[in-house]
Formats: C-alpha cells, sequence, structure tokens
C-alpha cells in the first residue's frame, strides 16, 4: 500500500525542527531545569492587565476569536498613529513570517538574512522552497548595508533584519535602519523584526511610515510583555501588503483570550514599564556574573545578554551543556563567529542566582575537558 | 515603485474569506447580536475543568506552549488507544488541515470534497494551487462511495468527508465509512473530519486504526467541549505522516493556556457529557421551533440543527438575512439544494427564545417580499 502523496518540495525536506523546547530538553534530561534562561521569555511574567483581563474572559473561550482583531488592530493603529488597515493580528511573528514568505516566496525565489540570526525565518522559507542567502554580522550587529547589497546581488524577493538582533542583542538606532533603506533594491521587501524594541533604548524603533511599501514591522507580545504562550503579534505595513495576508491566513487562528489580553496590554503602560526595568537590572545582573567569571558580556538592547565565552563555538557549546546538566537552561548562537558566545535570558534574582551558581562550574568543567585554562586559548 | 512580489498562485488569488464573523457582521449592523447562534459554537460555554486549569494557569503564560504538546497527546493517545506518535496537536482543525494540504497539494493536484461542503477546506487548497473537485450530497449525507469514486477518477491526492457533517448535521455509522474505505484509491488519503462525534449517537466515530496510512482523523475542542476560541485541535494517523507535520507547522503556535485546559477538559467526563445533554436538548428544541413553524428540522448528529425551509436558496437567504436584521446570527449551506436550509447552532435557552419569537417575523417578511405564501410555492 502507497502512503500519502507528499509534493516534492515536502519529501525534500529535512525533518528537523528549528529549535528543542525547554520541556522537551528536560524530559530528556529526566529533571526539570532549575533556570529556565534560554528562551528569551519573560520570567518576570506578563504584565498584570493582561492577566486581569484573561481571568474576566475565562467563560468566553466558547466564542471564536474576532476572525478581523478588530479592537485589537484599533488599538494598535492609535499607538502607530496608522490606518487599522495597516495592521494583521497574527499567531506571534513566527506565525505571521509564514503567511508573508508564502506569500512572495516560491521555489527558487531567494531571500537574504544574516548567517546565524533567527533560524525560524529560514525554516519557512525552505518550506516554500526558497534559497536563503546570507551576509556574515559586522562586530556582532546585523550589516543592513551587506543585506541590502546582497539582496541586489541575488534579486531577493525579501530581506530579513532584526533590530534589536537576536541571538546578539545588538542594534542600531532606528534613524540608520530609515537611512539604509536608500540602498534596498526595487522589489525587495524589508522585514524589520521589532520583536525586541521594548526593551531598547529610545530611537531604536525605525521611523518608518506604516504605508511605506519597502518594509513590513513586526511586533510581539512575547518579549516585554511576557505572553509568549499566547501566541500574537502583529505586522504593520502597507495596506495592500496587509490585505494580502487574508488570503492564506488562518482567518479564525488568532486565540480569544489572546486578543483580549493583548489589547490590556497595550493599555498597560505601568505594567510595560515595570517589566521593562526588571528587564534592565537583570541584564546588568547577567553581566555582573559574566564579568564576575572573566567572561565578556555584549551590550544588549533586547531582554537578554549575550556573552562572549573567550573561545571557540566548541568551547562555548560546551558551556552550553554544562549548563543543561546542571539544571539550567540557555541557548546560543548558532553560526560562527557567533557562536563563541552563550544567551541567557533575563529572569527573576533566584534564576539568576542559580545561573550564578552553576556558570563558574560549567566553565571549570568546559575547560577542564579541552586541557584549556582561561587565558590559554 | 513597485511594490513586492508575490507568487503568481497569490497574485491569481481571491481576496475572498471563507467566513465573516459575527463580530464583523454585528460591526455592519451597528447592533450586537441577541442571539449568536451561526457558528456552530458551544454557547452553554467551556467545559469546567478547563476554566479551573486555565484559571490557575494564567500566569505562566510568559513561557512559550511545550512544542510537542507532549503531556496533551500523551493524554489523547490514551483515549484513542494509540502511541503519542499517531498525534499531532495545532491550532484547530483549520490550522491541521492548513498544514496537511500543504504537506500534499501542490499546483494542478487535486482533492474531492462534497459540493457545500466546509469551505476553509476549500479555502486552503485553492491557497496551495490545489484544484476541488466535487460531487453532490446524496439526500443530504455526505456519499462516501461517490466521493471516492470521484477521487480514483481524478486521481485526487486527498478527500474530505466530515462524519457527522456540517452544514447538514447528517451522519454515517462509523462502521459504514470503515467499509467504504476499501473503495478508496490508493495514494489518496481520507482527511475523516470527526469535529462533531462527540454530539453524535455511539458508534458514529469510525472503528479505524491510528495506524491506518489511508485516514488522517481530525477532532476538535472548538464543538462539545466549548472551546472555540482557544484555538486547538488534534489529528490522528499514521505515525510517518504525523511526523511530516513537523516539517511545516509553525513548532511553537499552540498557545499554553489552550494546552493546559485541553488536558483537562479530555479528563473532564462530567463536563462534557452535561455539554452533551445540553446540546441534545437544544437540539430538540430548536426543531420543535422549526415544526412550530412548518419547517422541517433534518436530523442532526452534531450542535447545530439544519432547518429546511421549503423553498429555495434565494428563500432561505431571506430567511437568515431577516434573522440578522432582527438580531438573531444563524447561517446557511452555500450550494443547492442544501441551500434551501439555514443552520442553527445549539445555545442556551433564552437564546432559542430569541429565535423562537425572531423566526416567524422573519418568515413572514421573507414570504411577503415574494408574494408567496407557505404552501403556495
Amino acid at each position: 500500500m502507497t502512503g500519502p502523496r507528499y509534493t516534492p518540495l515536502v519529501a525534500a525536506l529535512p525533518e528537523t525542527v528549528p529549535f528543542v523546547g525547554p520541556e522537551e530538553l528536560e524530559r530528556r534530561r529526566g529533571v526539570p531545569f532549575a533556570a529556565r534562561l534560554g528562551a528569551n521569555e519573560n520570567g518576570f511574567g506578563p504584565v498584570p492587565a493582561a492577566v486581569s483581563a484573561m481571568s474576566r474572559a475565562l467563560g468566553e473561550v466558547w466564542k471564536y476569536g474576532d476572525a478581523t482583531s478588530f479592537h485589537l488592530r484599533a488599538t494598535l493603529a492609535q499607538e502607530h498613529r496608522c490606518e487599522i488597515d495597516n495592521i494583521v493580528v497574527g499567531e506571534g511573528i513566527d506565525g505571521l513570517l509564514g503567511i508573508l514568505v508564502r506569500l512572495l516566496i516560491g521555489a527558487g525565489d531567494k531571500v537574504v538574512t544574516s548567517l546565524g540570526a533567527y533560524p525560524t525565518f529560514n525554516y519557512h522559507v525552505a518550506g516554500c522552497g526558497g534559497v536563503v542567502e546570507t551576509v556574515p554580522y559586522l562586530e556582532d550587529h546585523e550589516d543592513p548595508k551587506a543585506l541590502f547589497a546582497k539582496a541586489r546581488e541575488v534579486d531577493a524577493k525579501l530581506v530579513y533584519l532584526a533590530n534589536p538582533d537576536n541571538p546578539m542583542g545588538s542594534w542600531h538606532p532606528g534613524a540608520a535602519i530609515a537611512a539604509a533603506l536608500e540602498d534596498l533594491p526595487e522589489g525587495c521587501l524589508l522585514i524589520l523584526d521589532e520583536a525586541y524594541v521594548e526593551c531598547a533604548p529610545a530611537g531604536t524603533a525605525a521611523p518608518i511610515s506604516a504605508d511605506d511599501p519597502r518594509v513590513i514591522r513586526m511586533r510581539t507580545f512575547s518579549k516585554a510583555y511576557g505572553m509568549a504562550g499566547l501566541r500574537i503579534g502583529y505586522a504593520v505595513g502597507h495596506m495592500n501588503l496587509i490585505r494580502a495576508f487574508d488570503k492564506l491566513r488562518n482567518h479564525f487562528g488568532v486565540n480569544l483570550l489572546a486578543q483580549t489580553a493583548a489589547q490590556a496590554a497595550v493599555q498597560d503602560r505601568k505594567g510595560l514599564s515595570t517589566r521593562v526595568k526588571e528587564i534592565a537590572t537583570a541584564r546588568e545582573q547577567i553581566s555582573t556574573i559574566a564579568r564576575d567569571n572573566k567572561l565578556m558580556p555584549l551590550p544588549s538592547a533586547t531582554n537578554f545578554v549575550t556573552i562572549d565565552c573567550g573561545f571557540d563555538g566548541e568551547f562555548a557549546k560546551r558551556v552550553m551543556d554544562g549548563l543543561f546538566e546542571l539544571g539550567c537552561f540557555v541557548r546560543m548562537p548558532f553560526a560562527a563567529p557567533q557562536n563563541r558566545c552563550i544567551r541567557v535570558s533575563c529572569g527573576p534574582a533566584d534564576e539568576l542566582e542559580t545561573f550564578s551558581q552553576l556558570l563558574p562550574i560549567a566553565l571549570k568543567h568546559a575547560m577542564g575537558s579541552t586541557g584549556r585554562a582561561k587565558g590559554e586559548p
């Protein structure tokens, strides 16, 4: 008996996943992590207004969520001083990226991203038969000039740029991104992923009009707002592009509680400001822990700190694996030379204390297993 | 300046949506509906254990949901007496259908469904460039024999069959579906959509092994469990097919609260049984209201009743539009001759009372506007 007949594209796709989640890693270990600092979640929790709003709406989940997310989009349009038609709400940036890639990318179509940048974008591109072209980071920063030059060279339909960047935590002033658009080739759309922008210094959000047809901007409630598990984010862009999402998106796909929570969250300025301060404090604490262990924390405009472990990717992986074994979940960049680092998400003091206690052990173990001592590369 | 370069497929897709949601219809009316009986939601509300479980988990939404939905799948595997590897959890059946179609259907590939069956399946097929072939209903029932014969004739990769059926509410004994599989052609996968099966008589769930490579079975928490707004459902099928979902699905796409609620719901047998009884009572009430108005309610194994309005689709549409105007949201089948009916979802007594009061007015209006009187077609 033959099985289902997959498309040739699907038959050729690898059975890999962009990330193995912490729960799966815990099951493999057989013990839960003492510190969950690897997925760039917000361990300080959801903003309070979101929790209150959900608590009041629990009995309403028998209804499908509004397929147009009308009230949320209206609120977001006020925030962004744009029209409701400039905004589409989706199941997190991951979900929106998936639809956007399907709108533009067919077999052989090119996209450009930084080598080692967000792998879920690449996953979606592969799922459509697209081709990922990369440029290296420039001193641990994404390099708009190089990205846009490569886009011109390969005739890319999409270029992906995160500002601030994940996994490096680095950022450009928003004005620099806006200025760099001059070099974006015609017919190439920039995905500006601003997932972490609420954690960044003022001026990091790029001053780009919602109506600019060259750019689609992505935002999420998963990071500063602390609502990753609700799966809700949005994109801001030209109304023609935003309307095109209606051709492919799962119209009733956005959770009712997520819509309710997100609308309350946008209006909870005090809650957001508290979380942003907690994140800033945690960044300082993580950086101090790194320095106390003679490691170099990189500057960060996000809810995580990327720490240069001083050697190569193999060494950083040993540090990360050592932390896993000891009960601390962190991650690391995928590509050299950024993979000399580990990436530690901001979290509450007790989890950072755990990290602080385990890091020296993991480092000692990582060094011992190569015979290398710190300072003797 | 050129805009984004869409794929040729996307450029050719119509800007239509499978359903306009009730909130959008309310905004067009300018007034909320007094009775929300159109989307086959469960107006009796979510099963109690789901609400309690969510209530305890609200503070946890800063975490991404488990990307593998491990605990929920383990619970569901026990329910279905299969392996965890036979189950994939997704963002409702709509979400799962979207992935499944992308796995199998490329440009020009054929699928078979009943004329007037669930439009969201057709929407996903169109989004992949597939071709929808249809067979008519047979006395208001889906017709497995005709569906499978057409699948053989057109060399379809997928055939869609809902049991019980939406929008007609009709059903086949599960054993009849299993027996009909003999005629399913090689290389054609049957999607058996059992969204409403909890509301159906015992024996409606088809006795088909989870490992049967010819069938993928879809279930949801949106109907009997009353959790449509949470967007969670699952598919049961051969482990090779289930594993293929990992090539395209949004791995962290399933809401954490939805996973928590679904796991509690599966174990809330009393809650489910209460909802199923409430639905059965409401079906009787809707049927009585129909008969009181000299209309013919069709037998139903679902959480709605489809009512034959006695004339054609134009007449039924006038009844439905009349109910809209008066404040009662119902829907109707899309295709003739099933579109002689309106479809009324089960709901609490006060909403059915509203329906009962408004239906005679809507009928009178619908008849008046053609000059036809009941009994004088």
